[in-house]
Formats: C-alpha cells, sequence, structure tokens
C-alpha cells in the first residue's frame, strides 16, 4: 500500500522503515519542517494515498483532520485525547479513520484478557504491576492508568492502593495494588495478577522496542483502507473480516 | 450446606477441612472403609444432603451413579472418564450433576483466557511450558495437554514440538513448542507465550497446594445445588446466576 | 538423630511431621502447655536429645538459655532478636548453638546472591518486590527488609523508595524502589531486579509453604550436631564440612 | 579514547553508535570494504587509537593478530575460537587482549551467579531453560551450552535432558533439564531454576537488544586501555581495579 506519514519523528522513521520492509510504499510526508527525502505534502487528501498514518501532536494534527478528507486515516498522537477523538467522529462521515490511546495491538489483547478475567475470577485479589526505564517520569504508566480503568469498570467498589509500607494492617478485599518499578532501559513491562486460594494467575504483555506501536500502526492501516467510512478502534476495527 | 463425601482419601480429607472452616456441614462418607467419623452411607440419596462431592475411583463411583438420585452431586473422579460422563449424563435427567476433568477452578479459566488470546493472536507463535516436582512421571501433564488440544482446535494446522535439540533449523509458524521442567516439590505451574514481533504475552497459573482442587469443588457444589436438574461443567455452571 | 521440641505450636508441629518421615526421632517437648503425646521436659539438657529445635517465642526460650546447656540447640524464635543473640553467644562456649532470623536456606542463599550479584552489578538499578498473603499486615516484609540491608551495605549512599506514584521526575541512580503486592494466600516470593543498557537480571525466591522454614531447621540441625561448641548461622554452618 | 572497529557489519555499526553517543572516537576501520565513512587501515597498530573493537570472523582477524602489535585489543569474534584464544595469548606479551566467547557482561554476571548457586544449593534440582526468536537455528543456545557446562562441572555425575515427553519416569537427581523456547522477536532470554522442598531459586537473564555485545565490548575496552600487556577475560579484567 502507498502511505502517507504525517509526523517524521521518531515513531514515523520506525514506521517507514517497517512500511519499506514489508514491501509498502512511501506517499510523502506532511511534518513542520520535512527532513525526509520524500515529497512534502499540506494536506491529507493531497498525497493520494492509500493510507495515512499519524504519530505526530494536536498542533500538526488538529488543523489537518478540520475538515473533510477521504483517505483513510490511523491516528496515534497522544494529548488533546477528547478533541482530536471528536473531530475524527465527526470526520468519519467521509472516511474510515481509526485512533488509539496505545498504538501496541498487544496491550489492546491484555486489556480484553484482563476484561475477561476480572469476569471469571471475581473471588480473586487483583494487584497490577508495570516496570520502565529509568528515564519515565510518570508512575505508574498510561497503559497501566488503562488497565486500572478496565478493572474499576468490573469492581466498581474497589479502589487503587499504591504504597503499602505506610500503614500496618492486612489487605483490604477492595484494594487494587498497583506497583511500578523503574530501571536501565526496560520499554514496557505490565502485569495484572490474580491470587486466590492456593493459586494465581498472571496475566503479561512485555515490550522489546517501540516498534511495537508502529507495528500495531501498520497491521491498523492495512485492514483499515479496505472498510467502509467510519469511527473504529481496535474493539471494531476486525470485526467482519 | 450438608455435604456427603464420596471417597475420603487424601483429596476429601481437604475438602472436609475446608468445608468446616467454610461453616458447612458433613452429612457422612460414602468409602470402601469409612476411616472417618462420619456415618457411612452406601447410596448417594441415603444421606439427605444438600450435594455430595466425589473424589473417589471409578470402581466405587460407578456403581453409585448405576441408578438414578436425586442429590446434586460434583464428580472429580479422574478414570474412566467416557463411561463416568455418559453415565452422569443419563442421571442428569433427575438430578443435578457436575463433572471436570480438572477441578481447579483457576485452570479453567486459564484454559478460557487462552482460548481468547488464541482467537486474537494469530500472528503470534505460541510455547507452553509447564512445571512439575520432580516425582511426576507423565510428561507434558494433563493439564498441559488440555491447553494444548484449546490450541490445536484453533490452530488446527499446527503440532507440538517436544524438542530442539535434534535438530538445525529455525522455528516454522505451525509449531506449538511444549516444555516440561521438573523439579523438587513444585505443585503445577502452567504458561502459554504468545510471542510476536517485539512484544510477548503470557498467561500462566500456578498452583501452590492442591487444596485448589477441593476448593473448586466446595465452589461447584455451592452452585449446583441450586441449579436445575442438567449436566453441567465449569462452562455452563455458572451461566445465569 | 533424636530431637527436642521447643515450643509445640504450628512450626514446630510441621517440623515434627518432617523430621518422622525423614526417620528421626523426637525425645520429647518443652512447652507451655505439653498437647503433644510426647513427654515433657522443664530444661533442656534433661530431654538427653541429639539436637534441640526451637520455634517458640522470647518468653519460653529465654529462661531456658539463661544457664549453660550442653544440647546442640537450633534457635528460631523471632522477637527480641538481640538479647537472644547475645545470650547464645554466652551459651556457645559449652555447646553449639545456632541462629538464623530467617530460617529458610533458601531465603539465605538468595541474600547471598543478592550481595554477589550486587558486587558484580554497580551500573545497575536495583529493585526489589515482594509478594505475600492478603493477611500480612507488614510491608515490606521481614525478608525484603533484609536484602535491603544487604543492598546498602554495598550502595551506601541510596536510599529506599516506596511509592513513586506521588512524584513526576525520573528514576535517581541511588534508589532502591521497594514494591510489596499482598493477595491470595501467597506464602513468600522474593525479587532481586538488576536493569541496566538493554538486559535485566533477576534474583527470585519462591516459597510453597512454611515447611522451608521447618527443613530449614532440621537441616541445621543436621549439621550443628556433629559441631564443635560456638555460635553458627548460615554464614558459618557449612564452613569445613 | 580513539578507538579503531576491526569488522564494520551489523555488531561494529551499533558499537559505533554507542561510542559516539558516549563521546568517544572513532579513529578508523578494519573491514574487507570500507562501506563506512572513516579512514580505512591495514594493520592494528596503524590507526593509532588508544583501544581496537573487533567484531569481524576469523578471515578477517586472523591474519590481523598474526604478528605482534601494541594497541588493546577486544575480540568479539566467534568461530575458530582454539585458534584465536591461541594466537591472541601469544600476542598477550606485547600488548593487553581481551576475548570472551559471550560479550554480554550481564550473561557473564549470570555465569557467576550460577556457579555460586550451584555450590550452595546441592540438594536442589536444576533447570536450565531459555527463549529466543523464532529465526535461531540451534537449541539449545551457546549460552545455554555454556550454563550447563558450569553446572556440570559442580555436578560431574549430572547429565542433561532434552525431552521428557518419550519417558514415562519420574525424574532423576542426576538430571539437568534443558528447555528451549522459541518465538517472535525474543532477544534472549536464560533462566536457571532451583527446586527444592517447598522453595524455588531462579536466576535470570533477559537480553532486549543485540547493544548488550557492543555495550559489553565498550565496557571492555575502558578498562582494557590502561591494563598492563596480558590475556584478559571477564575473569580477570576487573581485578585490581
Amino acid at each position: 500500500m502507498k502511505v502517507l506519514l504525517i509526523g517524521y519523528g521518531a515513531m514515523n522513521q520506525i514506521t517507514e522503515r517497517l512500511l519499506l520492509e514489508a514491501g509498502h510504499e512511501i506517499a510523502g510526508v506532511i511534518a513542520r519542517n520535512n527532513n525526509s527525502d520524500y515529497p512534502a505534502f499540506e494536506s491529507i487528501d493531497e498525497a493520494e494515498a492509500d493510507v495515512a498514518i499519524d504519530f505526530s501532536n494536536p498542533e500538526l494534527l488538529l488543523p489537518l483532520i478540520g475538515e473533510d478528507f477521504k483517505t483513510p486515516l490511523v491516528v496515534a498522537t497522544t494529548g488533546e485525547k477528547d478533541t482530536i477523538v471528536e473531530t475524527l467522529k465527526t470526520r468519519s462521515a467521509s472516511a474510515p479513520v481509526f485512533f488509539s490511546a496505545n498504538m501496541s495491538y498487544g496491550v489492546h489483547v491484555l486489556n480484553n484478557l484482563l476484561a475477561s478475567a476480572l469476569a471469571q475470577l471475581e473471588d480473586f485479589d487483583l494487584e497490577l504491576i508495570e516496570a520502565h526505564h529509568n528515564k519515565k517520569v510518570d508512575a505508574p504508566s498510561g497503559t497501566l492508568v488503562k488497565l486500572l480503568d478496565t478493572a474499576l469498570e468490573h469492581r466498581s467498589d474497589s479502589h487503587a492502593v499504591y504504597d503499602r509500607s505506610d500503614v500496618y494492617q492486612k489487605r483490604d478485599a477492595k484494594e487494587i495494588g498497583v506497583s511500578a518499578i523503574r530501571g536501565g532501559t526496560i520499554v514496557g513491562d505490565h502485569t495484572a495478577l490474580f491470587a486466590g486460594l492456593d493459586e494465581v494467575i498472571e496475566i503479561r504483555h512485555r515490550a522489546q522496542s517501540k516498534e511495537i506501536f508502529a507495528n500495531g500502526a501498520i497491521k491498523a492501516a492495512e485492514v483499515l483502507q479496505h472498510k467502509a467510512d467510519g469511527f473504529y478502534d481496535y474493539n471494531n476495527l476486525f470485526k467482519g473480516e
């Protein structure tokens, strides 16, 4: 497929490399300063690509999606999520658009498996653990917060507990323990641990590189280009395939 | 609830202890030699229990289920599975009966999560790993064989690979690697590992004691006593609750 | 060997069972109320045992070790550690005595491996993680505190960090992250994780039952009975064997 | 430091990048075809570098080390190990040279920790497990073979077992189980698992990228440049620092 890249930072340069390795073609780039060897475009449809993949920022993206376009579009920009989703939903009347706050397909599956486990393991204590590199400033990670949201949907009277060193009491069944490990260059490791009477079930996702995000976007793009106009995320993209 | 124990070996003695700890009552025992302090019975309904829990053997169990009974019955006997299931299905016209080849509820959930992951991770390589104590004679474990069956239902053109030390070639996508680790007193550890492009998803169950089987039987019994006549396993027992 | 049990609570009843399974003999019991079938004694040497194993409490133990004795003695009482160790050192002039704050041999080895890793992995970030059952009131566990002490001996300018959810900054190299997971009936799980540039080394100990403490005491007793008078712990017990 | 690169394939291009990121300088390259932007050299001393790092092959390397040189040299070429080591030992009369079959420092530490654990856990069953990507043709990995060698030095009457699916018997204490997991793009994961009575100790190394080999070579080079003439490996390189 012929792909327009929106943004040409670290993530879309990985996307570029994976696309070329898989035999796809780069139609061009939309970027504030086009430091690539590809043609620069100003609007999405101008590139006449089969699909556009965005890893940019709200400043670049929002003007581009301010008006209707027809090119299937995969959006991975983070920040101003509500505005972006709302705008994309309007645009989805005339184009297939895909959005995911976490472009890793594996993390999406992790979240699905967690939801499934929550429905089956009501009596089990749940603990969420993540590990990331020592440069990460936020804790817990955005992905863990998403997993916690999923858990709280099933256990609405539960609450997260981030530190147990300052209390001296046994665990309340309504606790969901959250641990954030930091060290080295760990890319991203997330575990949901369910502990019951003499048995433990763990669901774990480990990322080895940031390529998983580019890979997820490409996978989404491959499917999206054949979809009817509409708003897609990982929950409905593969339906009806 | 008032429970009749069928068999009074190691497993039903654990069941007895957990039942008493949970405030339940033992109505009596059916065993070749009743070495318990409870009344001995010869047939299931005679005990007038709310539910019967069986951890025995085909020799003891099959005569008991040879004729109709009305007491809800949880069966955990292994061996002669086909005969037992067929007989129980006949009996289920007049009583609620429950059967599971692995009475651990957690292992059942592990299998469900594996099935769910298989449906979502088609491109990922699957490897199955189990660990057990050094006295176990069979490898891989019965539970791993069950997980493998589940995998092969979704990947019918795949096949298990038990040893890679004797070939010198890269992994075929149709392989499902099976590893059996043995050592010490490990009770039971099963992992399904899905490996894709720079990400890995693991689903793991660890057992800490044989109590998980007694616990599963009790959990099943608590639900089964309120069920309509019929044949139940973990797939339909909790439906409609 | 013929063993005197000091205390006859849950731990020494496990010790009793393991001793009998291994072909050893119980000489008798010292307990406030002897609810065992063994002879009751009032002082250590009175039992004429080959070795004494204590799992009791300071109230019972301290008077017993108030005067000299000759029977080799393994002490696992927790609480009033300083007084007990000091008293035992005095007594060690006339008897071989063994003391360990954590009677698990595996935990002792974990601590040794951690010390060895610390000496070799100076540039790696260290994180300590433990998991225990939901009834445990203290966090982190005593064993983790011991591991942390070991770490701080090697990294004297480091400090423990128990919660990262309340700060927004990258990890300082002088941090040692401490995470305490709680759930179900987990007996005890301790991990030292060293994270460097694109590689991670983990050293982990998992306990499956409290038998490891009884087992450690028996193992120590088997060696101690042949030792010269003196004070022993896991660091010198096996030397010169 | 000013570094001469011997070989300019994938590994030394990673080395180049990490050197530049760390503020070091590239003196030049020795390669069959110099496709870099650096000066090409024909012999080691010609580059007047502080140290040379080799990631090449015996065809390129052996002629270079056929005669004496003075530049400190780090060698990571695999293949013809015996010839290379013998030659390097001769050359070490007039230069400091470093050789390691596995340039990852973490793997070296893993092996040390395994040796330490073997000395302390004589009664524990040992199992070795590794996981690698699906393109790897050999199983078990070279690193696992090295770990197995270390284990067999301590347990000379033990033997490796690669497959348990074809026997029906309990584990012999003299077995060392070896499992090779293959899938996706896993870079390298090695675990030594010691299983005893109700406790398990695991020592695990996980690699996230091939940078660990380049990183190990750079780390070795930084120390080697200040060393006296002699032959070094990871066991003596850091001594006396």
